[in-house]
């Protein structure tokens, strides 16, 4: 794994050398930091959320849903539930692939996968519910259609 | 709100005086820091996770499960799943409670139930199963019988 | 100290009780957290920075320099420099007070020291250079006469 | 700046590539992240520290003075003191260079120089005084010969 681009996109190539089963529409690679590390040298269990969040802002830009540079014209997007496993510790150093996706979608919310891999293992999922508001937050914004055309073409939410 | 104790176990009075729907065994007083607060000016996501693991330990300590000196003669306590609900947003300075208890359990894991209230709403909540390992992580663990003891006397969990 | 009050300001004699060598202006009562332990269960080097940075907004707001709730009207404060000094280290649960005070200014700028009390002993200082700009950051803003009478009558700047 | 391997030490090509105005023994090229962002979207004045921190551990390891794989038989390595400046903002997913040294030593502690460097500026700086204490924590320990060596033969440490 040590020839791997860090925190841009991966290839197919790139993410079956990773180790990764399948390969994904969106996977960045990153390495654990010292600061992570709990009182037992493991990976702290916020950790993974940390490295989530960083994966869903970065997939949210690849989209186009927001840029993150002007919060008055932008979509809000917020996270309203999530489920989490954490399957396998993780140690001081490793690298880690982190996957994600699109799986599923209504009107004005979408359901994402994510994943961190490393060394060919799965060591975390998290699926979550994402809504949108308007920039105001003063209610619910439907998915813009190329947002869904994204989904379904590049992240390959069955279609209907 | 502004005469609770912080980060000390509430009474049912200093409970009911927060605004809880319902008094709980454990629950604890803090409040949002500068640090938590994302570019939106509200509290961050991942932040809830770092408080509901802080309430965990004290829970763990308080039910006398681990003290937390001495990792070799201890047991190791992993969170292997959760469930996260984001449920209303918070902002600069609020001040809530985190409750936690256990609501079930098992041979050797226990699913336990964490709250997030402020100004008499529910803001966040994590239902997650956690897993008694042995001291040096080489299998799993039974819930000692006092501890059991503790899941019904005080949490409340029904005799099976 | 454990009766203190928790993240509001401290009177002189409850920093007295918490065995502070002399009172401050501003003083406030915090307790290590889980998260805030590094792998040999110290308190990581960072911890003591958040607590500062917690400790500034804190007075920031107190002497009226800044709410925080509107960027577009309150000048932008901006720390320059800092130095710090890691005296005695800390441990899980322990109780701390942090103090804050301005010892110097200058035109658009002020010295500020910090201090981190557990147990009657100094575990940290901060002393740091903070500057004031126009709150769309397009240059330095003069200290208003009111924040500077304060240096003066209550955090015992000498008058030049 | 794309093309830099990230969270490994860069060549010196590498480093005139990345608009350093000199050549680091040690520099480790990283991006910002979403969670290390303020409410008024820079980077947070702490995360900087969190970067010094990581990039310490990473010379530390680099040089032979610590493998953070058992306490018991490791030189205990504590920073005493530090001066930090933060001399121009920065903002998401901007590309950074961490560059780190030792500058002079005594017999049981050193003076480490870092920097964090983004399209050709300098960002923040800290230089810091360390200490070496035994694993066990009861007294200093003197800096081995290999690490005075190091010292002079790649940091550039002047002899005596």
């Amino acid at each position: 794994m040590t020839d791997l681009p860090y925190l841009t996109p991966l290839s197919a190539e790139q993410q079956r050398a990773a180790g990764l089963s399948e390969v994904w529409p969106l996977a960045h690679a990153d390495r654990v930091r010292f600061s992570e590390l709990d009182p037992l040298n493991h990976v702290n269990n916020v950790a993974y959320l940390v490295w989530f969040e960083i994966a869903r802002v970065a997939y949210f830009k690849h989209i186009d849903l927001s840029r993150y540079d002007d919060a008055s014209q932008e979509p809000r997007i917020v996270v309203r539930r999530g489920e989490l496993d954490w399957l396998k510790e993780m140690h001081a150093d490793e690298e880690y692939v982190v996957t994600s996706k699109t799986i599923d979608y209504r009107n004005t919310s979408f359901t994402m996968l994510q994943e961190v891999w490393s060394g060919g293992t799965r060591r975390a999922a998290f699926q979550g519910v994402i809504v949108l508001l308007k920039p105001d937050g003063s209610g619910r914004m439907p998915i813009p259609d190329e947002i869904r055309a994204h989904f379904h073409d590049v992240d390959g939410v069955p279609e209907r």
